[in-house]
């Protein structure tokens, strides 16, 4: 049983890899980071590619594996890629010192031992006068201040349990404290202890009494085991009941779904990611991931100026996959699918759950009555949802993408999870700032996401359209009334940014230039729905700014390049910069019409917290849309059959006995 | 049994009045245009709304209708106001000459059989040598070009039936003809014929034989009868079950839901209105609606430069509601609300089924595991949607009004149906439409759509804000690594519309400044999220521009004045302009801070066709939110119980039992 160039390193995949390495290393500690699927050159992919698609002979592909290792409690980096079906090391390279692997789960534990263990720590405690058994710790990949940039940092945030009752998944955003603790981690010791500051400037205290929350744990049965706000008892069951089962099937990692037809890959840092995705026989995309993701905080002050997270390439969408669960995460009939990262001493750490699929109504596709003869016709908007879901210590991160049968593509993100707090006075307003609770204070946010897009629209040589509508000049012949308007569509020629501009209904367009379409006559092609999002707030030549390149636009256009994957650079943490999309683009603008381009899209959210963002947060819903243009000669959903009630039972409103059932007012007639 | 102030007019009132209106024309033949509820003046209704909330007995308040009638195949337009609780005509005013009521279907059915018995339009189907019973017409609202003003005309844009079948539920709009007519609606008389050019210029042919476009008609299953594409047999039953029913009541037309309580309206223009909305016991909007639309088309030449509709203040959104079904419009729990608007004879002519209310499931609202303990809670985001379906012609608008359980009313609109169709010349192609068959171009056009918002956001004082997130300069003690920001607020003092700027990440708040957030010490609020789109793109000066005032901007603020409700004017049929918002505006500029205000948001579609857009068109959704800021004193969803498997019942995937379920390829090892 062969598994596909495209999917996932498999637990003994990994565990090979990792034994390599090791044994490379003859009993130096090791300090693994990371590892998954190498993914095979795209030259070759697209070769074997070609011959799956065509029936032809495979041609031969080894599976390799891609690592990140530390010498344990070292700054030495190290990166490999792990040829495991030849059993060899291809690729094995020392990483410059100013180069950071990833954060991990083992370190951050015993960072947090050690600050717990710190007797400057202790006294800070002390000076709280609060038991330390109720402290919680938030370690935080470290963010850049310019200084002592080749040690490697953890900043640990201060919280405490609800101490009524000191419940171990009490909400302790609840409970910020006034101080923090930054760890040297080759040191394994603390280095820094800071104080918050609690007013609106800069200026810190020593105050023992910080004012907390003492109300609104997330979750509604904490309270109500407090015997306060009980949960709600108004929402009856909604099922969602597939009786012939899904109209999906899923053959290892191959989904085809009403004429879909795509692979589904998974590593450590992008989570999920798809791949060699075609709509009714004809080849749409080569592979779409989210690339990236950046949170920089608004909070000028120290150390709130060193927030601002790479949540993918410090930590991994991957490692951070949520363990989906039948009944909670989905509603119908779900197909899980399990996912693989290395853990600290280079064994598998498997990721069960990692994604699930299953299918949604999302209302109406398409409706006509003619009103001639009174016949309706509607047909139902059905789609495919791929989900998978990540925890970066307070917030979650809902990744889906949505195919519909229409041919469109939608990646939603949803940001929820809890606030990263900090304590403020009482009374106390910042203007980079919400209070969210009693003494509670949610600083300013942006989160700002890179969605990569490798087209493949009929074929891999694709062009970058921006398409405006503009109005005619008045005319007596040819726009007599001044009503006309027009598109002009402008191809882009070298490797760059793009400008939006709604004013002029800008669409933004991959075409395929060598395809006409027969019944519009242009070229086939796929249109690209932004997210419209405030960029990057930091100033020009911060941290931020330089570590965070693709922030700079909203849409990007490159050459394919095999390993340009990640737009910040592919080490983010405590990056220093000049590695990312920026960078590729100051060594030269390649020809982008016509040839094998990647599109990248920064979207996000600037987040300046409501009360109702606490103390967890509704879902903020993000989407970006790809939609056939003219890719088709007529609407795909064409042939859907039309909804009716024999196919979807559903049930006509009765009201409850003792409900009133007049068309009075209830309250107007007392 | 007494109405509610706010409940539609009813069947037997409508009656009631059209009696009253005939009375007093003794024998004079009247053309009724349009009925329905008129609305208390807010300070009455205000009065009343304030003793029903708080069980005080209730003023007195009489039941009125508002009507629009011609004296029979004239020019002579009133309104009218009948109190029809005690039966009186208390408004009746004949209307200018250069106003004109909306179309109805009585009238558009007479210009059919007017223009296909005139021996005009017979020889031009002689010319076209087709068989005349295959001719299908479609009447339309007719433009302006500034002749002939006080004339009442329709244009009827000529179509066939599918010539190989003659079916009456074939699509038309596949092979449209080379030829349009005028009629006159007062000598009801056909009044001119006009060629369609077929080239890329104004010029017309009296050809013979436009290409017609010979396949996919857009209901799968007619090609099924004819033994062409038959309907996909790939998608399998889901359905909705709620085993104990629905979680909404319905109470006449009161609505309670989840926290939400408000009363849901209807009349023959606007169709769907909302008002008097609270949540969680706090008032948030008095009245909500969507309160016109313009459909303008870019093709500049005659005669396409006269279509240009306003779908509700010329047809109504009532008037052409669906006769929504169980099981095709919606699923699971479904509660149907009739409708009625007057036949032109005065009788009521009930729209039954116009809205339906059910409920969804939208996937998760929020989700947070504590990575210490492995907890995860998940509670998922059940919304209450009404939703109204409305047929103009070739085009279906599909509204939907959706409630959140966290505060959030989203307003989406789906544009649907067919799209309107001309001939064009084999091969020849237009830069203002796009071919979507053989023969058949669809002109680029906008659909422009205005949202009223009626705020009273924790009462009826409020205020309206733009908020932006902005850098904060560089300074060693404030912003010492340049990373800073913060908000500025503006708060709009006098009505005028309001800049976006999403650069800025510009938000719009409505507030009520005289209550402050407890935990925020900010004024309670809601935000307008905009759909953010381009707006008219005909030429400032056009007719098209002069009509739709509201689309020349974004977002517009207003102090509240009894029936401003329409702003492209009461009488938008024929308009000639300056009776809308920007006429209002020109006549002086309130104060509207911490005042009864009123929002009214533009937004749309500039839709430039795809192939993908026919012969049906795949729904083009928009979305636009209210949520609340700082509104609640935290997360409203904080006590919704945690999704569960015994609530929620989902399945696992089982692939089915012929299909490979090993994870290689199957392609791969043929």
């Amino acid at each position: 049983m062969s598994a596909h160039p495209l999917d996932p390193a498999t637990p003994e995949e990994i565990q090979r890899a990792t034994d390599l390495v090791k044994a490379a290393y003859a009993g130096v500690p090791l300090h693994f980071k990371a590892a998954g699927l190498e993914e095979p050159p795209k030259a070759q992919m697209v070769e074997y590619l070609d011959a799956e698609h065509n029936n032809r002979p495979l041609p031969y592909m080894p599976r390799c594996v891609f690592l990140i290792w530390y010498i344990k409690r070292t700054p030495r980096l190290f990166e490999a890629i792990v040829d495991v079906t030849g059993n060899q090391i291809v690729h094995h390279v020392e990483l410059p010192r100013d180069f950071h692997g990833p954060v991990d789960r083992t370190e951050m534990n015993e960072a947090a031992q050690v600050v717990m263990a710190d007797p400057r720590v202790k006294e800070e405690i002390k000076r709280l006068k609060i038991d330390d058994t109720t402290v919680v710790l938030d370690p935080w990949d470290y963010g850049v201040d310019g200084t002592e940039t080749q040690e490697r940092h953890t900043q640990v945030f201060m919280y405490m349990r609800n101490p009524d009752n000191n419940d171990p998944d009490s909400n302790h955003y609840c409970f910020p404290l006034d101080f923090m603790v930054i760890v040297d981690l080759c040191a394994m010791k603390v280095k820094k202890i800071i104080r918050l500051p609690l007013g609106a400037d800069a200026s810190t205290t020593a105050g023992q009494n910080v004012p907390h929350r003492r109300t609104n744990p997330y979750e509604a049965e904490y309270d109500h085991r407090l015997q306060k706000n009980p949960p709600r008892t108004t929402m009856k069951p909604y099922q969602v009941v597939q009786p012939e089962g899904a109209s999906f099937t899923v053959t290892g990692h191959l989904i085809e779904w009403e004429k879909w037809r795509f692979r589904v890959g998974f590593n450590w840092r992008e989570g999920l990611t798809l791949h060699d995705l075609s709509f009714d026989g004809t080849s749409a995309f080569y592979r779409l991931s989210l690339s990236e993701m950046f949170v920089p905080y608004g909070d000028p002050r120290n150390p709130i100026y060193r927030k601002g997270a790479f949540d993918l390439g410090n930590v991994g969408a991957g490692v951070t996959a949520n363990n989906l669960q039948l009944g909670c995460d989905c509603l119908g009939m779900i197909k899980y699918i399990d996912g693989c990262v290395v853990a600290a001493d280079g064994t598998p750490a498997p990721r069960p759950n990692a994604i699930c699929i299953h299918e949604v109504d999302n209302g109406i596709q398409w409706k006509h009555t003619n009103h001639r003869t009174g016949k309706a016709t509607v047909v139902r908007k059905r789609q495919l949802v791929l989900q998978t879901i990540i925890t970066v210590a307070n917030y979650e991160y809902i990744f889906m993408w949505y195919f519909d049968q229409s041919g469109e593509i939608t990646f939603e993100t949803r940001a929820t999870g809890i606030l990263s707090t900090q304590p403020i006075g009482e009374k106390v307003k910042v203007p980079w700032g919400a209070r969210v609770a009693d003494g509670v204070m949610a600083p300013y946010h942006q989160h700002l996401f890179n969605l990569r897009i490798d087209p493949a629209v009929g074929g891999h040589l694709n062009s970058f359209a921006s398409t405006d509508s503009v109005a005619i000049d008045w005319d007596e012949e040819l726009n007599p009334l001044g009503t006309g308007y027009i598109t002009q569509q402008t191809i882009l020629d070298r490797a760059g940014h793009v400008e939006d501009d709604i004013s002029k209904g800008r669409v933004f367009k991959i075409l395929n230039e060598n395809i006409e379409n027969p019944v519009s006559l242009t070229p086939i092609g796929y249109k690209l729905v932004p997210l419209r999002s405030q960029l990057l707030l930091a100033k020009p030549g911060t941290w931020h700014d330089r570590r965070s390149e693709f922030c700079e636009h909203s849409i990007w256009v490159t050459k394919h390049k095999d390993r340009q994957l990640f737009p910040a650079g592919d080490y983010t943490n405590q990056s220093l910069g000049g590695t990312g999309i920026k960078s590729w683009l100051a060594q030269g603008r390649d020809v982008v019409r016509n040839q094998d381009i990647v599109i990248w899209h920064t979207f996000g959210f600037t987040h300046n917290p409501r009360t109702e963002d606490f103390p967890i947060m509704p879902a903020e819903i993000g989407q970006v849309h790809l939609k056939p243009y003219n890719f088709a000669l007529y609407n795909p959903t064409n042939d859907v059959p039309p909804s009716n009630q024999a196919f979807n039972q559903s049930t006509e409103y009765k009201p409850a006995a003792d409900a009133q059932t007049s068309s009075c007012c209830i309250r107007g007639n007392l």
